[in-house]
């Protein structure tokens, strides 16, 4: 019968498993197949986590570019939903770890899932692609159909708060740079630029935006959208476990937080001390 | 009237707070006073996990350490309760972050909490050191306490599975490399020694484990204990993501998980690709 | 332009919204209308759920339903995902909510599910007899669809344990005798039956689970199919709490959890106290 | 080797463990020794969460004052951490058992905690008065030491918003009635009067709260704290549940939740429909 069910009590029969991540023997531990200490210092956790996550170790351009876009969905202040979950759960002196899964809780359709929707639209526009199509003929159609159906602003394009998005920007510069940009950067460009040549959207400004330059970074570094999704998620935990922190720190508990009338005291902009370009 | 109350109402005033984490302009993001469109491509992940939780940019040696520390929890296999919560939720199609959620949840006092336990420990005898004790003398007195009262193993000693934790070794050698070891590792090492020299534990090896090695080596890098604590959390996020997505992927929906009948089929053991040492 | 966004700062507004749940007034609150304190003592918890969730005070037999309903799905012993993650946590020393909250992840579309598949499927039907097809027609429409379609057993439809499930069974009876079974409650029989006709089916049994009976209930209750799915996780809490409570009580922390060899050792079976019929 | 650990692999052998909470066998679920068929119509929910909860069926005036106590604790509004948490991830479009997760994880220490703490305190003024010390006396003990410590207001007293809180003063009545008002209630009302006597809290009205009259009542229907402190999370879950699914169905997705900004239009007060007194 179909595992369609209550939860009910199994047969007793203990049913053996496998899993590839990882080997525990007695002191020895395999991720991947590579000594966990071997990895320790020679591979940075970014680097790490793209192992763990797809079964093999990074080429070096692919590794630094998963850094960068790790770095480039860390945090995003104190508005998303996502941080305001955190935040509630850290105002009742509930633990760290409490408030950081109610802000992974805080990811869904509407926030964070523009990368999942993008990659859509993106594999849809590839699929005409290797069917035949131009790029430009592509990104045409996909753009008349969005029209259309009153899709707009697609995902991964436009923003309610910046024109342009400077970690979109700065993601598609780094891809281009490590020469990662291929066919998923190339049809994501091509829509961009659809987009302001239509009639109907004339003067309205739809740039790439961070979760679109995400969803053809990861389409084109090779990775299943359902990693890529997780890759959000991954890379945000840490901002939300900083503003759970500062929520601690800096806030008198069962405080009512007012999204809205949060300011930023942290330093002035300042260069990033250079240690690498 | 204090806080402690049952979340009533709010006066209605809106009250201005402040954050000194991110700062979002219209098309300007700066993280810490740095723009985040700067840190990508110069800051791995983990610099800059490390900015955002304490504010300043690491130096070199510092950062290469967080990379470490990050790699060495990033997973450890099917059995840890963690990794059980997450991949009982995933088998009921729940979606990945919940399954992340649940598993985040699955830290508590007994299963990642040595880190912090370690870290007191520590800061008790590193108090009585700055009292003049000598580290040695300071060890042996904690071990006393310790045996006396029964709290053996200590936090930070010894393991139900490795007799040596590969992966404590390591980031101590690392820690050592790096010139990063400072008196937390000092008493870290002082105590196991002590533990191995005290009568009452003759033959039973309480080596250094992993939350020990964490806990020295984030005090030897300055960071809070609160801060030390989100990193455990930070740094197993991945590992989650990846048993969730591996249950959704290779196992049939609600199956009976069994921790003990799951078996390791990922590579044999290979070396490293050798990119940087 | 459009909600899909990443969590952008919003225009510095704050936007007006209400709520027709509680009104909280200097010493006076209101639930949909009603004191808090007068419904205390006059309305069963059953009751207050549904006043809750639907707006409006149950009639007598209604809310008699509704409190078996709730009593129906309260526990079902150690295996199911969601109970084994609520566990897995709580085997941590992590906190009693923080065990509930991963229980509560762990429903999912092959947990708890069913419900609402079979609400789809019954609203499937409903549509084609108020189309002029009558009961026993669409029930036979439905089974043929569904076989063709490999989607056997259907949900609400056959348990992986229990041959008959005391569960539906007793529902679906106290429903009749509060003659609170409409066309929803028809329907689910009707293709029960349709399925024990089925050619393709003969000797294969699949009888109406608890999913189907509350599924069905519910509509004749009248009640929205993501209120169904609510009352589901609000009837499993205690459940939930009752393991996690268990589990710090009675087992040593950091246990390896096995959920096959869990066995009952709880009072024999006895009659229920007479109190009401 | 005790089991404080990293979650390191086990030996491999299956340990056999029990439950006293429900046996699942074929076609018979008992919960605490009764049939779960049998118990539906026969026990209410808040019954029947005793039962799970407790072991014992509750005798006829404990199971009403269960009702009457899960009542009340139902919902407060928009303006909880918990309720903002839940609303904060429902806006996002995540599934309503996500949205109930974080509520959950959004009680803390700060917020439902008060019950727990006024449990710890009314059990050290039993036990004075276990030791022959009068009930009046033993309240005076508290208040002076709490007053020179400076905490004040003492858990289960005063109100940020209502000056009388109408729960608490309604379930205190129902226990009077029930005749279910023991020592705990008695010690929390000397409280009360001693409070109003001390000279350094003239004029500062510090009436018991809802958390205050829980944690009486509990106690003198003989709950252990843990028990209590679960049955505040599983009576506020249906609150938590209405929220997410308010927020889902009348407002727009990714807004900006502002707490102070949100009002009620539901229902004006209305008198409850009279079924029983």
């Amino acid at each position: 019968m179909a595992p369609r069910n209550s939860g009910a009590p199994p047969s007793g029969k203990a049913v053996a498993w496998t899993t590839c991540l990882t080997s525990i023997k007695p002191n020895e531990i395999l991720v991947r197949g590579y000594r966990l200490d071997d990895l320790m210092g020679r591979m940075n956790f970014g680097e790490a986590i793209y192992l763990l996550l797809t079964g093999e170790a990074a080429p070096p351009s692919v590794g630094r570019l998963m850094e960068a876009m790790l770095v480039a969905f860390i945090d995003h202040g104190v508005t998303p939903p996502s941080t305001l979950a955190a935040r509630n759960v850290a105002t009742t002196g509930a633990s760290t770890r409490g408030a950081v899964a109610a802000g992974v809780l805080g990811f869904g359709p509407h926030h964070g899932g523009d990368a999942l929707a993008c990659r859509t639209l993106l594999d849809e526009g590839l699929q005409l692609n290797s069917g035949g199509i131009s790029m430009t003929e592509a990104a045409t159609r996909l753009v008349d159909r969005l029209t259309k159906s009153g899709e707009i602003p697609p995902p991964g394009y436009g923003h309610r708060y910046h024109t342009i998005d400077p970690r979109a920007t700065r993601l598609l510069q780094i891809a281009h740079e490590l020469e990662v940009d291929h066919a998923y950067t190339q049809l994501l460009r091509a829509i961009e630029h659809a987009l302001t040549q239509h009639p109907s959207l004339a003067g309205r400004p739809l740039p790439i935006n961070i979760d679109g330059a995400i969803a053809a970074v990861c389409g084109d570094m090779g990775l299943p959208p359902e990693v890529a999704d997780a890759l959000l998620i991954i890379s945000r935990v840490p901002g939300l476990a900083a503003h759970a922190l500062e929520e601690q720190r800096r806030e008198a508990p069962m405080r009512v937080i007012n999204p809205t009338s949060g300011t930023y005291d942290g330093p002035a902009e300042r260069p990033v001390p250079g240690r690498r370009k």
